[in-house]
């Protein structure tokens, strides 16, 4: 599919919209519904800043909520083919899909232990960690504090949210950028 | 399906919950996954409650993003058949798949001047409106303020989520309600 110029984006009603930027935040569809009324966006950095200004609004728990979104990395729902579109290819693009038993074991557990600790789930930019780094995290982010936890996740869900809005808009010529 | 009982709502952990729970607002995963942290719930009630107070702490354009998730009545999603299995059911009882040419025109004419008035869609609780009530709402509402008219769809939110609660959860003998 072409990628959408950002005068494009701006022409779009909110149907379209919706349609096209529901999941740049995984399973966020009220949040892109909600920001279509800021545009005209002038590039993809102004469409992102909007989203995460959005968000920065929310209350703790839709923070959390935001996070409780996300599925486990190669958990459950990846085993049964039941990730999102964008979700699937970005923990491929981090070589989840290939992981050996010994792998796929540690990752199931130390999940679980997070979410026990946290009530959400680990969640972090696969597409700028490949599997050694994505361990690495899980490993020494459990030790944080809940409060730390949700700020650092919320962190990695707006660059996963940029990623995504790249793959779908150009990013031009912009000397704003 | 048989309905759940309160308590066993409250054991949910919060994928359970979030996939059980995740369109009782339509698209409104996050709000669902956002409130999970408040169980125990002591009745349907309280669950609908909280749910109310969250969407009431968001900003304007979260209350308006959540409208924009509504599929237009008898609109392009309906005739694509492609709406929520929820919005099905209900714009169905209301006999909204059953119109003549002359009224699907007339809805289609009145959702389309709503929208562009307000930027966001006509919301009302199907199960509480024949389409009688509803041609007439769409006629009168289209009046009143953007204000008014964004709190009034919401309050039509609260309600949709209330009877899409009560086909999941037995009300039990609660003497709260």
């Amino acid at each position: 599919m072409a990628k959408l110029t950002i005068e494009e984006v701006n022409r779009m009603d909110y149907e379209a919209f919706v349609q096209t930027f529901g999941n740049v935040v995984e399973h966020g569809t009220i949040i892109s519904a909600a920001i279509w009324k800021f545009r005209p966006f002038d590039n993809v950095k102004h469409l992102h800043d909007t989203i995460c200004d959005f968000i920065a609004l929310l209350p703790t728990s839709g923070k959390e909520g935001i996070l409780r979104c996300h599925p486990d990395l190669a958990g459950r729902l990846a085993q049964m083919n039941k990730l999102t579109e964008e979700s699937t290819t970005e923990q491929k693009s981090a070589g989840l899909d290939q992981l050996s038993k010994e792998e796929l074991d540690f990752l199931n557990a130390a999940n679980s232990k997070y979410r026990s600790k946290f009530n959400f789930p680990f969640v972090i930019c696969a597409r700028e960690n490949k599997k050694t780094a994505i361990f690495e995290g899980l490993r020494s982010r459990v030790s944080n504090s809940p409060e730390i936890e949700l700020q650092r996740g919320i962190e990695e869900v707006k660059k996963i949210c940029y990623y995504r809005l790249l793959d779908l808009i150009q990013m031009g010529v912009d000397p704003k950028l």
